[in-house]
């Protein structure tokens, strides 16, 4: 207990989490600059797994404060804002929102919003995500409106676990000879080391972020005019195409594309979508990092 | 032990178990037709929980056996004969049957298999399935040969929880003002009690079962001209139609569809297809009682 009292000088420490399928970052920093540290982790998506979730927010907390040469206990004096994909279930917010959590505040939110409020430094605007799930938020005088953000495979299109899971389901029709065989589909055998039957039995009961692995093998395929890998791929560009256009009725302002698929996507959107993108301006964790701080002010200001 | 050899006298006892993703359902026979009984139990398709599945399969033979006023120990005198959906996937074949079964003898096959040999009366032919799930098998000259049973989400199209499944991607859609909201739309957000955006949460992670329980509204409101159940219904019946159409060239004589959705699904399929269809013969689980007795027999044969 003693050996906490180090602690006690210690600056105001932040720390900013965007947790999603595939995995979890975490940024810490001081309010005197002094400490900065960032940290990766695994996946963090409740839908698929709360207790997998919980680690992965604690071991990349644990991996930031180390990498600013703090220790763990540290962590009691951290105020956390965290972004986390899923949540927007109101029972898995309420579930994490209520975990007895080590840090010395949590403010809970969507990755969405962490995305958003960082992407346009904290000021009006929207973004779409495409990584291993897919969904849209728009943030005009601080109220958000959320697009998709259903999950896989209720939802998701256009994000690298559909992706996957539409050439999955191709690969299988080919199989059958009820549907073309392609390259695409042979590269999907090939990939799972296992034709033709066994491919279902690779893939059943597996985490989007399995299937997202295979997406990178559309967008190969897709470039080379591989006619199923092509089609999949506009399926899967025009829902985020018509969440764009959606969108920008609102007049958000800035309409940033995001996510591991960003880049890969770009030159398929709509010349209308595309030529509507702004990029953003700091990272999602910098948006959790923000939020942390304006919801710690404002919990203080009623508290005081 | 002494008591176990009031059971000795018995007649040879076959069980044959139907397990799907919805039921499991065994029947009872004596070789002198002294003892028959029925018993249904749980969803059994290992794919969804292979410890449920093998209760399932118990709670059934137990159930049978009571309703044949035979004990639970009865059981061990027993053989089954078992087709099981799932299996047709190896590492499942593989867990099941290495299972310490209670029975005398257990052989293990595919539900597809079963319901083949039922519906043709041991004979040459074809069945399509559509019910919690889909698939297809033809058998020729005793080799056979099967089409999807690939499983929810990766196939099972034009299956009961594929076009349950398809009514909340389109109720979801239309929540998000992405896609058109009809009566069916509607319907759905009034059968989950959840609208619009708890729709995800309520069904996130449910089994195949639970998605097939919406099946009988998209029936419904297709009958009503609804335009998203009826493109939903559509997509469905035409990957029916076309494992119809492929399984024909096969040339195995009768085909049959069969399965939970056969009376509602009938209607809609192509006429060209509609016109090739015979009425099964018998059950899938006479079917299963076929297979223990002759699979029991080649063993019997082998060893002697």
């Amino acid at each position: 207990m003693t050996q906490a009292n180090i602690l006690d000088p210690l600056p105001s420490l932040y720390i900013g989490i965007d947790g999603g399928g595939s995995k979890c970052k975490a940024k810490l920093v001081s309010d005197d600059a002094k400490f900065v540290g960032v940290g990766i982790s695994g996946r963090a998506n409740p839908v698929h797994g709360m207790e997998t979730t919980l680690e992965s927010i604690v071991d990349s907390a644990h991996k930031a404060l180390a990498d600013a040469d703090l220790p763990r206990r540290a962590l009691r004096n951290v105020i956390a804002g965290i972004g986390l994909a899923g949540v927007n279930l109101p029972s898995l917010f309420e579930q994490v929102n209520n975990w007895p959590h080590p840090f010395k505040e949590m403010h809970l939110t969507t990755d969405l919003h962490i995305a958003c409020l960082g992407a346009h430094a904290w000021q009006d605007g929207s973004v779409i995500i495409s990584g291993t799930g897919s969904c849209g938020i728009s943030m005009i005088d601080g109220k958000t409106k959320m697009y998709g953000a259903h999950g896989f495979p209720l939802g998701d299109q256009g994000s690298g676990a559909w992706l996957g899971w539409k050439a999955i389901v191709a690969a299988l029709l080919a199989s059958d000879d009820l549907g073309p065989a392609t390259v695409l589909t042979d590269r999907i055998c090939d990939y799972l080391g296992a034709r033709p039957r066994g491919i279902a039995d690779a893939m059943a009961n597996q985490p989007p972020k399995e299937f997202a692995k295979l997406a990178s093998i559309v967008f190969t395929e897709a470039k080379s005019g591989d006619a199923v890998a092509v089609s999949i791929l506009e399926e899967g560009v025009s829902y985020l195409d018509s969440m764009a256009r959606k969108i920008l009725t609102d007049n958000p302002g800035r309409l940033s594309l995001l996510g591991g698929l960003r880049s890969e996507i770009t030159p398929w959107l709509a010349e209308d979508v595309k030529n509507t993108l702004s990029d953003p301006i700091h990272a999602p964790e910098d948006g959790a990092i923000h939020f942390a701080k304006t919801e710690s002010a404002n919990a203080n200001k009623k508290a005081g």
